[in-house]
């Protein structure tokens, strides 16, 4: 097993469930009789042959020390994995966040493979929703999603089952080897070269630091561990929130294009507004501006899988000590254009040291006492995964959501991470239970934030 | 915090959930509305002061080494502890069963008190019920039991919430504790009893049970390591199997008059019946008979917290060698009759050192290689904790079955644990997910050996 396998293996405990995934929301076809979605649980419970990624299990499941190995099981219980549930009659998406809070908070079982699908019934409109769940050292979250999105077509009348852990029977094994590598996605190669590299980051990412920053001279570029202290930033305990929200692109768009920035400085500055409100709210902003960090592409147009450089990790002032949307806007799109010329102008090493350095903090989030004892490398992870713009079909089923549920770390207590369907911007927010309180305010605040936007620039 | 507490948190892993806890089935009164489960759900959320019972977590709820000491909550998060859900439209008992698998297959989070209770509604028949599940480091399941009942009453017009964790007002804390003391019941007696004379006992029991097995002089007292090796003595993972069936106590009734036989051992007769054929449909019934650990009360009109002698724990033959039903039937019952005459002859001392030798053995279990070195000490744990022959209600509705959801452990994949309602013996059985497959067959051949033993009797 690589490292960077089983570095989320070695990681996780009670308070630390390592698991990444996503909850989709779908409307049934309008011919969909009451059996629509029973009849698709037992469709996924019939597939009869399974993916290795969908077979895997640590060899040694106990032990949280010592070497760890894959083994793969021959036969997976799928009635254990696949699970149908539904809502409370009342149906509201809030009940719906209730109910993904809850298993997003509780650890896979290491006896079978580490997965679990919900399919969950009985949310208003008469739509339901998939909950997946996928341990981080299979894949991570962006890989998550693109495997799930490979499930769904374009065609609303096509009603194969598409089980994430289908091998079609005409495939073999080597190739589905290399579905699970084109899957692995830009993040795990990443991860994986600076891991590869460790030694020779540890060494060179100060030098390249400093000279980086002496060559800009300004001081927009945000470093690790000049974040500020926040109620974000603490040990975590092993509960969680989850809250989701989709924003219309075409709303987006036209604000963004009217300020004149990318999508990305938009959402980030959107985010900026309501982390700035919720803080206040919770008499807890801190006077320095928050920092988030921001995985971005290098080579957007390169396959995702060709190399650990494709995608940089940035670090971006939020300018949460503004209280003018505008300002703010400014601030984000300036720290964001400065930490690009910043890769521009370098090599692939030291395109992936300078990432290296800022997310090598948190592999030093599980040793006791350094969350509570440094400063935050930064405040909080935004991520933004491109998704398709086609309308999405799953069995007939349309797709009006996807909503990324990813990790949160002792230190990181909230993560937000962004996708798209075909008209909407998809946000899911996933907070500590016990630090994060009243985190689906946050929805509400993302949408004045927005508003106050598109009132400064003239849009509203 | 005492060692009889703090040994159950010590031996938890994701591998061995340590909570106990019951499922209890209601019909709503007649009257009731569709949001009749809802706004008992609300009602439960709306209580303002919680016992210290549910108000106690870990100090320290990380380490799985050291020391371990009690927090008190000041507040408590009731709607993270108290959970609204629903099964899928179709509504089955199996979908249920389904749920409180998955339920009881997670771990508590040990950074908050120590339980949790889902309000679970859409049953068939319209139909609710209550999954509590509580670690059994804040009490055994026995206890557990008695606390769900006394918020109940025999008044149906009542709509007092009676929510287990809630102190009257006019209550103090002082009256709070000693309410925790009375609900801790025999089996916490008695391991604390066991657990305080440890030294002692494990000098002694070796000669007691010795002198009691040479003055018996006859084969029918089990003796522990005399068991079979089976399929449900073997080591375990984390996922659960729950079934659990209702059998009328007027049918059990007249056949064990008919025999002459108690209720227990006819019930104990009843599961070595199912038992058998279980086995032999997996192909693995052993050729010598299966042996049971059963409590048993010794002195039945005491006070249950009177002291740590009022209940003992024999072994009990279970005669599955037997193709016979009262053959089966005879062995259990005189098996059952010289393991109380041998608490008979017994000094409250030598009971007690005779019951820890029967259940030491469980705490060595999680001692590596253990399970798999060494004979099993018994095959299963079958439990029987009489409760009241009224009709109970809760809020108007009325309760239709209470079924326990126990602890397994390696070593002890299967557990049954049965208790009574008005008219009904409640039989709830856990067992390992991966060591026992088709759990819910044994409620089928449980229906069979009651029906052969009636047969049998003449009864039928």
């Amino acid at each position: 097993m690589p490292v960077t396998d089983s570095i989320f293996l070695f990681a996780e405990s009670r308070e630390h469930p390592m698991h990444v995934g996503s909850l989709e929301l779908f409307t049934p076809p309008p011919d969909a009789g009451p059996h629509f979605v029973a009849d698709l649980y037992e469709k996924l419970l019939s597939v009869d042959q399974v993916d290795d990624t969908f077979r895997k299990r640590p060899g040694h499941p106990v032990s949280s020390r010592g070497y760890l190995w894959w083994s793969l099981d021959d036969e997976v219980d799928l009635e254990y994995h696949v699970r149908h549930s539904a809502l409370p009659p009342s149906g509201r998406i809030r009940d719906l966040f209730v109910l993904i809070s809850r298993l997003h908070g509780t650890l896979l079982d290491r006896h079978r493979p580490l997965w679990e699908m919900y399919v969950i019934e009985g949310i208003e409109g008469g739509r339901f929703a998939v909950y997946t769940k996928l341990h981080h050292s299979l894949m991570d979250g962006v890989a998550a999603l693109q495997l799930l999105r490979r499930t769904l077509g374009t065609d609303p009348d096509s009603y194969e089952t598409g089980a994430p852990w289908h091998v079609p029977r005409s495939g073999d094994r080597a190739q589905s080897s290399d579905g699970n590598r084109s899957s692995a996605g830009p993040w795990r190669g990443a991860v994986r070269a600076v891991r590869a590299l460790a030694g020779e980051a540890i060494e060179a990412v100060p030098t390249t630091a400093r000279l980086a920053q002496t060559a800009l001279g300004h001081h927009h570029v945000a470093l690790p561990y000049e974040a500020p202290a926040t109620i974000l930033n603490v040990p975590i305990g092993g509960a969680r929130r989850f809250a989701a929200g989709s924003w219309s692109l075409e709303r987006i768009a036209r604000a963004r294009r009217a300020a004149g920035v990318t999508v990305n400085d938009f959402v980030l500055a959107m985010c900026s507004g309501a982390l700035r409100a919720y803080l206040l709210e919770q008499n807890a902003l801190p006077e320095d501006p928050l920092v988030a960090m921001v995985p971005i592409s290098l080579r957007a147009k390169e396959r995702l899988d060709a190399g650990g450089n494709s995608v940089g990790v940035t670090l971006c002032n939020l300018g949460t000590d503004q209280a003018d949307p505008l300002r703010r806007l400014a601030v984000v799109s300036a720290s964001m254009g400065q930490g690009k010329d910043l890769f521009a102008g370098m090599t692939p090493l030291q395109a992936l040291l300078w990432s290296a350095a800022n997310i090598a903090p948190l592999g030093l989030a599980p040793v006791p006492g350094f969350v509570r004892l440094t400063p935050p490398p930064f405040n909080i992870i935004i991520s933004n995964v491109p998704g398709p713009r086609e309308t999405l079909y799953w069995n007939g089923a349309r797709l009006d959501g996807i909503y990324p549920t990813s990790v949160v770390l002792d230190g990181q207590a909230l993560n937000i991470t962004l996708t798209n369907t075909a008209d909407t911007l998809d946000f899911g927010l996933v907070g500590c239970r016990r630090s994060v309180p009243s985190l689906q305010r946050l929805l509400g605040h993302l949408e004045q934030s927005l508003a106050d936007l598109e009132t400064a620039l003239g849009v509203a």
